[in-house]
């Protein structure tokens, strides 16, 4: 693993902690803040690569535990690795799993080597250690892994949460030991810690301690409130700012301006495609749900001012139609668009950054999006 | 409708009725022989347009029962027609909605102006006439318009064959009334008429009387022998040869190649996109299924020599693990695959009919093909 990467900080906002980084990966160099697409199967749903090139995505993140499970990861290694099996030059950030085993298992035990589960496809039984989610990783090939942790839901006893922190740098201290081969690929480390700022506070320490070229902050996002969501974003991210500072999981507009403001610079989520698959596009107004009646007849695209191919090429009318007719293309455009949504929702963010006018930048997005999102809500009660 | 069009056969085989001619349309020339990819609902099925354009495709067939029901012909009109609706730019041909209306519905009654049926979506009644039909396709705006006719299934009595031909014939002279103003929009005849030769041969007399820019066979492929299909298909196609010659709902090589040596030049089905979404990919050795167990680690493309967007990216073990995975992604990567293998051997034909060596080019290929196809029939019993 390559413990040292060139990070460069090129700009830091004059009122907020938002900033514009680069770091070097084996597929090129990324800039940051960037959102990463989720392509969890070796494809991002319902996109093309060459699709997800003309939005201009650079990194999209991959998940372990599927590719582990189906084809597996040696099929994936015998391919010539991820970037070659699914045909992306791009920088590729693979999880360790551990989300999935919690999330998505039908049984998961914590042991202190490792979690045991049963696969959500067939049932058979399966064991993580930190070492065996780095070798999966390796055979997958990605330029940044992520080391096996443990997740915690919102709402976790204290005590709970401080014994699965405490394994969790464990297990990083362990994956780092087996990652250090693999020269082309660089490992994060990922702060647990619950809810509370101190456990998060010294979980952090603790990761810092053993040394990581990058840091994630992981469990967030996961039904807490925003403000406890803001507080512990807000404690960690300053204090992780030489290196770059990943929030899992995280893709609503609100969530990630907040957090570029507090200096995170990387983003992943599933929800702009799994939204787009369930007829919900993002504007810059709030979401719309396509398969309303009263764009049944509006010829316009989904916002005029977008410049995604979707909203060059079709109308509103015309997503309706096909939403309602269960066209495989309504799952394509409507991801090409809300892709292109959080890609050039950071773009615009950049642009602030780099004028130092980031705090206005936000102010406004977020209070055009907001008041839409209000109003949904209100028009759905 | 225009009456005439300038249609030109350019070369005729030595030694088969094969042909390449062209003819014009409101949205370009169209050369035959010629497949046509069927767009449903106004788009081919998890396919953009830009897909389509790329592997090379002029025309595409799009169905007048489906766009009626959902969103209705008076929005694609308002829309600007469905080539603007649907963000395609060359040929579309509209079928009448009558296959549909006898294949899809739960409900269809035959009276002597019109048929009555049920929707399949909804179970509302509705009732298409002669005249209805055309109403509609002007609305859609297509450029070849087909007259609402009778389909008859293969076993259906004589006696009954002949009263819905003659049905076909009266609508189709309605609809040829109805589709007079509509400048940009050629109808073509649809011949019926059953099983055998003889009952064929009037309807299409009777057609030719009435006069139409283009002709259609349908009812065919639908559950006869091959035997039949060729004796039907061969004593028309030579006796419409004056006109395009249109096989609807034909869409497996060994039906389309025979028919191009009849003297056939277009043809629709949507067996490339259907047995695509279905794990099924052509290839010049029949078809395969993506899904078996012997392409886990076949790293090859679908097809080495072919050059559609999915073989030069992509190998059969990952399409077999999008597949094992149900990703929307490997629909348009072997929809693209299939439309590009029908369209290139059609190319191929069309070289071979330049060359008068259509006869060894066509059984060449099929050779190859049926043998394939043979050896999958023996490995599936």
């Amino acid at each position: 693993m390559k413990e040292q990467i060139h990070f460069s900080i090129l700009h830091t906002d004059a009122s907020t902690n938002a900033r514009i980084t680069t770091f070097e990966t084996h597929h090129g160099v990324l800039e940051t803040p960037v959102f990463m697409p989720v392509g969890t199967c070796a494809t991002v749903k319902a996109c093309t690569v060459d699709q997800l090139y003309d939005i201009g995505i650079p990194i999209i993140l991959s998940n372990t535990y599927h590719l582990y499970l189906q084809p597996g990861d040696s099929i994936v290694r015998e391919a010539g690795g991820l970037h070659s099996f699914m045909n992306w030059d791009r920088i590729i950030l693979t999880d360790s799993g551990g989300f999935q085993i919690f999330s998505l298992s039908q049984m998961s035990k914590i042991h202190p080597n490792g979690v045991e589960f049963k696969s959500f496809r067939d049932g058979s039984s399966h064991f993580f250690t930190p070492e065996k989610t780095i070798a999966i990783q390796k055979n997958l090939g990605s330029d940044i892994m992520m080391p096996l942790d443990i997740c915690t839901k919102f709402g976790t006893p204290q005590k709970e949460v401080e014994q699965s922190s405490k394994t969790t740098v464990q297990w990083a201290k362990m994956a780092k030991e087996a990652a250090k081969e693999n020269e082309n690929q660089i490992l994060f480390g990922i702060v647990q810690g619950g809810f509370q700022v101190q456990s998060r506070q010294e979980c952090m320490e603790q990761l810092k301690e053993i040394g990581f070229p990058g840091y994630s902050i992981g469990s967030l996002s996961v039904g807490e409130p925003r403000e406890i969501f803001e507080e512990i974003t807000e404690h960690l991210a300053p204090q992780l700012s030489n290196s770059p500072v990943y929030l899992m999981g995280v893709g609503d507009p609100y969530r990630i301006l907040t957090a570029i403001g507090m200096g995170v610079d990387m983003f992943d989520c599933v929800l702009p495609t799994r939204i787009a698959r369930n007829r919900t596009l993002f504007t810059r107004g709030g979401r719309i749900t396509l398969t309303n009646k009263r764009f049944e007849k509006d010829f316009q695209p989904v916002e005029d001012t977008c410049e995604c191919y979707t909203c060059k090429n079709y109308s509103r009318a015309y997503l309706r139609h096909l939403y309602k007719s269960d066209e495989i293309l309504a799952s394509t455009l409507g991801s090409i668009h809300n892709l292109h949504f959080l890609h050039q929702m950071i773009e615009d963010a950049k642009k602030a950054i780099r004028n130092n006018t980031y705090q206005q930048f936000m102010s406004s997005f977020l209070s055009s999006y907001e008041e839409g999102e209000k109003l949904r809500q209100q028009e759905k009660g």
